[in-house]
């Protein structure tokens, strides 16, 4: 299997001379891709019928009728973070497979569930499970899909498969709270830019933090490694939900399945939102005015796209879009750092610095 | 503390003449929530609000309205048995703790999921969580729980406690898969009574098997020993489910919690059902057509009391009553067997044969 990758052939050079403009995003998610859907389809088909059939549907797989689909299967940024996290303990990125696939599974458990607490309709450009085949079955295969990323690692027998393990076991615990506060938010007026972090950082960054993690466990990173990778994907985590907060608000609906003005419509405390009414001054005070009316109104279902436009410049004036930009920036800055305090492969170092500049420049 | 059986000070007799009629099944099944329940709201503490205090409420430790309160924890067979469990391999009760909270944070994941999933609005004479608390909070405090059962155990950081991870993860898979054919058999006309314990054994005999084994794993027993002591719990827990099946037809509402004829009114598919539709004869016959009607019917949830009365009284004219009764016994004939491959101290052994004797003849 060609990784794009092994060919180049490079002498070893320094950590920070390696140009990393010389990587290719596309092949290294493609390898990620390549290397766990087999393991992840194996794992799926494990579970009894329909779950089997359902989670089949989940992953696109297969349509709404059973028949065969090529559906998009996301961004696979985790898979790719958790082979290139191997490759950082020095291990082959074959080593991080299991770990690629039980992060997988345990984002995948939070979708079906999220998107049955939060009554989203669609995803990646598909009725959701809930929709589709029923709450009791979102449930279900969520609940499913978690015992089998356990399963998954903890069948490997080793000590280093039970402190992955506990790792991911920690991040679904975190997701776990960001997704009750996030709930929480909804039905709050006001809610701080620090309290918006903390939340992203449980729901987003956790997880990220370890996909990059899970792999060099696996090929038996010691703590401080697995710790100090985990501070890159924490971080890169919040740089790459910055970035989402700010598709969910001005993105492309082709390009990101989403509805126009996605999180507006579902009255999201992001972080453009927050940061705008935190800001002060006549624009983030019109907004706070216009949210206050929103949350009481009978009639918000029925808002027309200029509604949600004005609002979305309102933001803007305030300066909720210019400041989670520089906040992705920062939040990449901070995860770049961090490589240091590991010692790497150079292509690795480069390949991982590639992939968080890829994350605050993407477009879905 | 005492236990109400360090005090005997029996010598050591072989164990198959052990007189079980001397065990205290309340003292047995006391030291079991003494020894768990601090270890358990200990862990509900750590969970982020509002779920510590939505899972407060599904434990019975406050009310609706967040006053504390004394409610019915259920039975605690389960931590009964991972005590028991750590000292059928030569180990402090204590050691079989962290399985005992372990079993029952999965147990009671189990119980918020499945009763948000069959919307059953009663549990242990409470309104259930999703209807207090709404469904979200059923969905994302049952997630939590299952994640912390597995962090209770990694923390624990040895090789067996990944074992005994392991164990617990597979349990809950066949309790997941239990409970997607249960579901399934809702929407079938005819399921076979192999059919109904396959869902049995998973749903209620692998966790309850698991129990019986997870102490013994963290005490340090080999895998032969964990298997056998999971035989004896897995036919104890198709016992202890042939008892529920008849208790959620012929169980005295005070008793059990539940409403008069609980899994008729439910269209369940459970043991004595099953085994009248597959006797055959007339009351057989009856019954089937009754139920093919009911399936269809618009006013099954309008049926009066002697509705309900008619269709349990022709299972028991069939024999489903009889036969589920025999089930009881032969599933506690063979757990009591399996208990002969492993070499214990005798009053363990006395003190699980009194408790599958206990399950059998319990009257909630």
């Amino acid at each position: 299997m060609s990784t794009g990758m092994e060919t180049r052939g490079e002498p070893v050079t320094p950590a920070n001379t390696v140009d990393d403009t010389t990587v290719d995003i596309a092949a290294l998610l493609e390898r990620g891709r390549t290397l766990s859907t087999p393991v992840l389809k194996a794992a799926v088909e494990r579970l009894a019928p329909p779950m089997d059939t359902v989670a089949a549907y989940h992953f696109g797989w297969i349509d709404a009728q059973g028949r065969p689909a090529d559906g998009d299967g996301g961004k696979a940024v985790r898979p790719a973070l958790a082979l290139l996290s191997a490759e950082a303990a020095g291990a082959a990125p074959e080593v991080g497979v299991p770990g690629a696939v039980a992060v997988e599974l345990v984002h995948n458990f939070s979708l079906l569930h999220d998107d049955l607490m939060d009554g989203d309709e669609q995803r990646r450009h598909r009725d959701t499970v809930w929709k589709v085949h029923g709450p009791a079955q979102a449930i279900l295969v969520g609940d499913a899909l978690f015992a089998l990323a356990n399963e998954l690692l903890l069948e490997i027998g080793t000590v280093e498969a039970g402190r992955a393990t506990r790792r991911l076991t920690t991040a679904t615990r975190k997701l776990i709270d960001g997704q009750a506060q996030d709930i929480s938010f909804e039905h709050r007026e006001r809610v701080t830019v620090d309290e918006c972090l903390e939340m992203e950082g449980n729901k987003t960054g956790a997880l990220l933090a370890c996909a990059v993690s899970i792999g060099a466990v696996l090929g038996g990173a010691d703590d401080r490694t697995a710790d100090t990778l985990e501070a890159y994907g924490y971080h890169l985590g919040l740089a790459f939900q910055a970035v989402d907060d700010l598709l969910g608000i001005w993105g492309d609906p082709d390009a990101t399945g989403k509805q126009t003005w996605s999180d507006l419509r579902q009255r999201k405390k992001s972080l453009p939102v927050v940061a705008a009414l935190a800001a002060g001054g006549p624009a983030s005070e019109r907004l706070a005015e216009l949210l206050a009316a929103d949350a009481k109104s009978n009639d918000f279902d029925s808002f027309s796209e200029q509604e949600f436009a004005a609002r979305a410049a309102l933001i803007e004036e305030a300066g909720g879009r210019d400041w989670t930009a520089q906040e992705a920036r920062r939040q990449h800055a901070v995860a770049i750092e961090a490589l240091d305090g590991v010692d790497m492969p150079p292509q690795v170092r480069a390949q991982l610095t590639a992939l968080a500049d890829f994350v605050v420049v993407r477009k879905r």
